[in-house]
């Protein structure tokens, strides 16, 4: 049940009108405590929304009460009423919930340059909190979807018994796309806010940043972390860690899986870096190709193409010892071509690109997805 | 005619079988002196095919006879084999001329990791020998093509009499693609080895290098400029810079043109920015954004897109002043909506893109595509 399934969590998702659709376009997700502590990531675009100048601000006593997200607007680029629109969201919810403004968080998602209808956003704030229950977490989840063709959630129960959830919002390419990325993930154990902060940073720079990840964010980007300790637990901190980011690396997937117009999920591995950096590095360079991700589209296993990005970067590595297998198949090694391409097998939607650069034993592993028509039909077309 | 425009060059293009389809595939310019210098700018790239390599240490004295290019394999990824077809190609042409081989450049295009014919190769040379003449410089333009829909030339004639003239190949997305670019640019004029060097990468900087290039060059990119000094003339020194830069650029706009699938050419200009490095910085992040590319082909001025874009970079600005027009509607003010999109007309193939940083006096154009259904078509099909 995403954000309900950590105890002290009500959650709702509902229409308010922002959608021309009619549908679910607001969510509200509230933490009863007994604490309320959050961490948060923002996007690191230079433009930034107005809601993530707001929470920003909002975050930095790490005291948070809610979060309303809404979709159909970006409220980016907006200038002083966009603003205004933001904080007054804020007020609605904490004079609803009879907690302080400057406790809650807002996100939203939409069209940069547009202003949001206040008076639809207010009324469907009052309508979220009417809607606010234990299980409305899947409802929540449905809200905040833009072009998301299934909305993303993600459980896991420690063995001690507290929990970890989340809800994910993001189809498009991610990155170089920028389409925003809107997430939000409870827990109910007792952690300090150290424990919170570096368990999120940790977990989202392994999963939610290599996701095709060219530094290219969108102007709305947002991961939150909240903690109600509702159960009682206080857990094994590397446990803790270990669950956070599993609920991570599943949202991050389930978000590449649902890339818009992707016929590929591609899994980079890149080993044998001299250091992360460099590994990541190379990775992303291979990541951000256009004509090697249209290749994997026409199930080509273009090597060349792959070398040809690796060769752009500053990473450690002999151009004649680099080792590159395609699912599987050594397809070129030591800078000569090996096996035949006929054996690469590149119709299964999962595609896994291994790269050996054979200096050092640092390895990092990039998500990205092919470039397809329907990539270029649905962003050609995008308005909304 | 291209290469053989100015004078003391002949040149050649020939079908010897390296191409599938039986269409030229193999070119060879030979200066006939009285001087025979060059200079060439090369991929930065660090995965070199051998055709590269080879050029490099045969350009070091600055002395070139003669240039050969074939298209049909660009021989790279090939090993030690592949460095010994690119030796057995220079050599053929000097034994054939009565040069040097060291006297001799190659340049080769098309797929990496396939060993090229050295048999078809060498028969190539001796039938572009055979068939050099002072009017081979369309064959020889033609030759070169892989991708590309038309053969692309250039010439300019000085008051004084000298001339320079030129021929180029590339039709993928030149960057972020890595569709290689060869061009070859050919003049009468007596200068010496610094100006021919100053002229070339002066012009190169200006023109080939701001084609929506990410520094994801090809491996095999290179870019020839070579002096008879038939005309008995010595020029001008900025006049020849001029004329070479005219000639680069438009060669460099005819690939834009001729760019695989493309149905806009864009045109992007950074004014107001505090350094020539930022406003280049900012045109190329606009420029390699796939949605911004998409957004075009679809005849929509998304200029959130741009602005997210630009959000990216560390060009300095504040992003409350930024000003963006859209072919001439300030569409975006001050990070505020200006104009209503509608009174943009994205339907003509020329989009100009200026964006106003308000940081500073520098100011610099990128050019380039829309993202298509066409692109992803031919380079998801693309093989050979």
């Amino acid at each position: 049940m995403s954000v309900t399934f950590a105890k002290g969590f009500l959650a709702s998702g509902v229409a308010c009108g922002l959608k021309a659709s009619g549908n679910k376009d607001l969510a509200l997700v509230q933490n009863l405590g007994p604490v309320q502590l959050a961490a948060a990531v923002f996007t690191t675009n230079r433009c930034q929304a107005n809601p993530i100048i707001w929470s920003k601000e909002a975050i930095r006593d790490r005291q948070v009460a809610a979060i309303v997200l809404n979709s159909g607007g970006a409220n980016c680029y907006t200038g002083a009423q966009g603003f205004q629109t933001t904080h007054a969201t804020a007020e609605a919810v904490g004079q609803g919930l009879e907690v302080s403004a400057g406790d809650v968080l807002v996100c939203s998602t939409g069209l940069i340059g547009e202003q949001l209808d206040l008076a639809k956003l207010t009324n469907g704030v009052s309508l979220a909190i009417q809607s606010l229950s234990n299980d409305g977490g899947i409802a929540a989840s449905e809200a905040i979807m833009t072009t998301d063709s299934v909305a993303k959630r993600s459980e896991r129960e420690a063995s001690s018994g507290w929990r970890v959830g989340g809800m994910a919002k993001g189809a498009g390419m991610l990155a170089p796309g920028l389409a925003t990325m809107l997430v939000v993930i409870t827990t109910d154990a007792i952690v300090g806010p150290e424990l919170l902060d570096a368990a999120l940073r940790e977990a989202t720079a392994e999963t939610f940043d290599r996701l095709d990840s060219d530094g290219c964010m969108s102007t709305n980007d947002q991961v939150t972390l909240m903690t109600s300790g509702a159960s009682g637990v206080e857990p094994d901190e590397s446990e803790f860690k270990k669950l956070v980011k599993e609920v991570c690396d599943e949202l991050a997937l389930k978000l590449l899986d649902d890339a818009e117009g992707a016929s590929h999920n591609i899994h980079i591995r890149v080993a044998g870096a001299s250091s992360l950096a460099d590994a990541v590095e190379v990775g992303r360079s291979v990541a951000r190709n256009n004509l090697f991700k249209a290749a994997i589209y026409g199930n080509d296993p273009n090597w060349g193409r792959i070398l040809a990005a690796v060769g752009t970067t500053n990473a450690e590595f002999d151009p004649y010892n680099i080792d590159v297998s395609i699912n599987g198949v050594l397809i070129s090694a030591k800078g000569e071509p090996a096996a035949d391409r006929s054996l690469v097998d590149l119709t299964p939607r999962q595609v896994d690109i291994d790269i050996n650069l054979n200096s050092g034993g640092h390895h990092a592993r990039i998500v990205t997805n092919d470039l397809t028509h329907e990539y270029v039909e649905e962003n050609s077309a995008y308005s909304s």
